[in-house]
């Protein structure tokens, strides 16, 4: 197949729009495999996702963001430009539950992922065993109280030098500083488990039992300063009963979580999330 | 099919539970056909419920309870006997929005729920004209702040007269005062508009269009003095997503909210619901 | 909200189209609201659906389609055009079930299909009753081996005077002649109990239940000459056990059946549906 | 937590069925922890799964099976006995994909199937290096048209001297002949990519494709010598669109298939599939 460019834009809404940005692509010559919009109309916000065949595109690739500078400053859009042959680099923190870390690295093996595996880190030394079978660098960064901030800098050091720009957090116990959310705005994805905002916090399956649920849930969003009220990016969840201990329950979320970060990781990394305010809008 | 009674029993978990209450049946001539029994191995409790035919049985229905009180204090047992050729009276509390009322006067017809819809309440008139072409008698309580104290107790005593064993607020958007909430212990069922515990109190939907989930819910719960905290029954949900307005999400709620309200009186008519402590076991 | 127009266009893939089609939005003054497209790589085929504000669109309604003619015809476009304030006309053809015709009446009532139910039909005389409720015009077409052709005909002949744009089989259990499904191509929505393409035919229930499966399903599908094997438009499904009789099945597949085909109704009427081939795209 | 003995039974309804069986135990001094019981009316059937404490039981584990014999005799039953302590020993056969194979390995570790996986047997080589991974030993049978009747007799002689009392077919590419179905009766598990009985043999996500489905499935069932006929254990769905390509309904699949895998093969390890006929009742 061949490469395609992919523009992700928001503007206020206005006349045009639609016509102006697929005309810029059609008379440089390219091809619009997909067009999605989307007009939130109580806000007056237009929304798009242009992916577009590069082939017979006549504006070479590092002239595109420019070309299309024009338009976008006359209307106002904010926009993101990537190419579907960019494999991005990619870090994964994980705590002492392996599942999601796994998942995701399988994942990213069969072809599901288009990203590379730059780095794992966690705060505990078995990941690192995980990561070496899959030949993944990797970083023990153990945190204590006292030492957090260092340990958060050196992380953010880590990450960085490894070029990664996507962080998921995959079923990393560890709450992030504001000044590590700063570091990776929106590009930071986090696995709660939990429907949210159902059980924010801690210990959510427990708080599921104990409350006499009938459908535990997981959910994946973007990290903010704000914890676990960042933009949701996807949702699942599961049906439990009376017979389901809160070791049933925690067994059953494991898929629920695997499912709703990959997902989530996938479609971030297709650039088919457009998060707006605090929500997203997926382009699939 | 023969008539059938169905004994549901709570208590300590003890040595012999399941074999003294099948001796029972079985050394009087019954034939059980349905033994579900849960252990709380947490709490250390004994669920179970029993229904056997009673062409056979030798104890005439109506010592049947009183041949049991012999293991039932032995035991330290809680339980309820019902027949299932008996019919019990049913009150519908409605508001403006027909929808859950029409659903249930649907099922009932069809014969999905054995029950006599006794009565229909509301404080608002429109749900008059439902209940007539159902042929079903309809009481208007139109509640002010002023007055609501009186058109409780007046909505109870028509609830009483009725002989109404159930109570069901099909979408009833008064909150109950605690007296009515006690004249009807474990015998409300509430449907409520989002997936509990997530989005309490006033206009869910719209709490989760601002939150920007991604799934929406509804759960069917007993009625306690605490607001939308009592014991869930049944919950259901619905994936949306960022092209869904807030009257989208009300409008695919709308089945949600039909089918776990429907299925939650439908378990509690067949004496498939055990409440115990805030939560249910539901023998299905 | 101010009414809009709908273009639903499927066509061979080329450049430039999603352009073409939106530059003539635009240009005669239309604020596109919505701009769904879909490339079938492997066909080849483009397909979209626009819809733009009327208010400022300087073409006078009765025109656009001659005045889109000129783009449609060289580009080998197949295209369709509605506009939102149109209230098309709905025949309703139902057996001895009622949950489905119930269910189509009370959410056009509510609001949720914007038709009128011009008519409904049936081989039985109950469902009179129902249409009479709702004040809507009734035919009833008792057919026997002997007479289907001719009443099939006058069927043809009542829905036609009708001025019915849709047929829906809401859960109608005559088979349809050829010459009927003809007479409304693409116009025919069905809604069959199972899970397509498991359980063709008749009393899938009972199938469902000797297979012994543990989901069961309904689909909504556009009726073609051949037996349940037409464009699936969507399909629902409920989670079935060893404790469910035919009978529960029966029941539990009422809900789903009810919700598929409302659905897909009102995905047609609202323009949402194009069929392609043997299959159908969604613009939801 | 104890050990337990899990009684599975079937036989003639008749009465006092439950309580000649918990009596047997609680006169033997054992605590009954589950007792599940469903009877088929429609054809006259019992079963049962009686689960009880070990700890207080005064008849040893080896002589159990032979004192409960009596009732059996009397009874008609067929019946199973095992008990929690025992970790059965599981052969995986697997082909091409390994995701399913993954999977299971990565579950027993997790400490979610109680079972020891004995062996990995494959027709490719490739799925060497993944049992090598986990310490599993791996035989290698590349199979060919002409040395397939020997290469099955050489399977079967290696699952039998591993001492492996079930066979998973994690997407086994291969069709067991009869006398390989035999040879393991009820004890081969395989999943078909799938919603049974929908899309039977080869293909199926191309079949689902071309069919335009708005969901696909996966099926977990024992292999009988009829293809992809066995009895059902589960099945898990997801939705699909006009925008997945086959290779969309591949990797959606691949979730369908692991789930619905491993959890049937929990269910049998842990005693709670009871096959009847060409069906299952699940005690879960």
């Amino acid at each position: 197949m061949n490469h395609t460019a992919r523009l992700i834009i928001s503007c206020p809404d206005q006349r045009g729009l639609v016509a102006r940005v697929s005309d810029f692509v059609s008379r440089n010559g390219g091809n619009i495999l997909h067009f999605d919009q989307h007009t939130d109309l109580a806000d007056g916000v237009f929304l798009a996702r242009v992916e577009w065949e590069l082939e017979s595109f006549r504006i070479p690739r590092e002239r595109i963001r420019d070309c299309f500078q024009g338009i976008a400053l006359e209307c106002g859009m904010q926009f993101d430009l990537a190419f579907s042959d960019h494999v991005p680099k990619v870090a994964i923190l994980a705590s002492k539950l392996p599942h999601c870390l796994q998942d995701l690295l399988l994942r990213q093996r069969a072809g599901e992922l288009k990203a590379e595996i730059a780095l794992v880190i966690s705060n505990h030394a078995e990941a690192g065993k995980i990561a070496q079978s899959f030949g993944i660098p990797f970083r023990h960064f153990p945190i204590t109280r006292a030492d957090k901030t260092q340990q958060e800098a050196a992380e953010i050091e880590a990450i960085q030098s490894a070029g990664a720009e996507l962080v998921v957090l995959a079923r990393y116990m560890q709450i992030l500083s504001e000044s590590f959310v700063k570091a990776f705005p929106n590009r930071i994805i986090n696995i709660h488990h939990s429907f949210l905002p159902a059980f924010v916090g801690a210990q959510p399956y427990h708080q599921a039992f104990a409350r006499g649920v009938k459908l535990i849930g997981a959910t994946a969003h973007y990290v903010t300063s704000e914890l676990d009220n960042g933009p949701i990016i996807d949702q699942e969840i599961a049906r439990v009963s009376h017979r389901d201990s809160v070791d049933d329950l925690i067994r059953k979320g494991r898929d629920l979580e695997k499912i709703a970060l990959a997902r989530a990781v996938r479609l971030h990394l297709m650039q088919r999330v457009l998060t707006y305010g605090n929500k997203t809008v997926i382009f699939d």
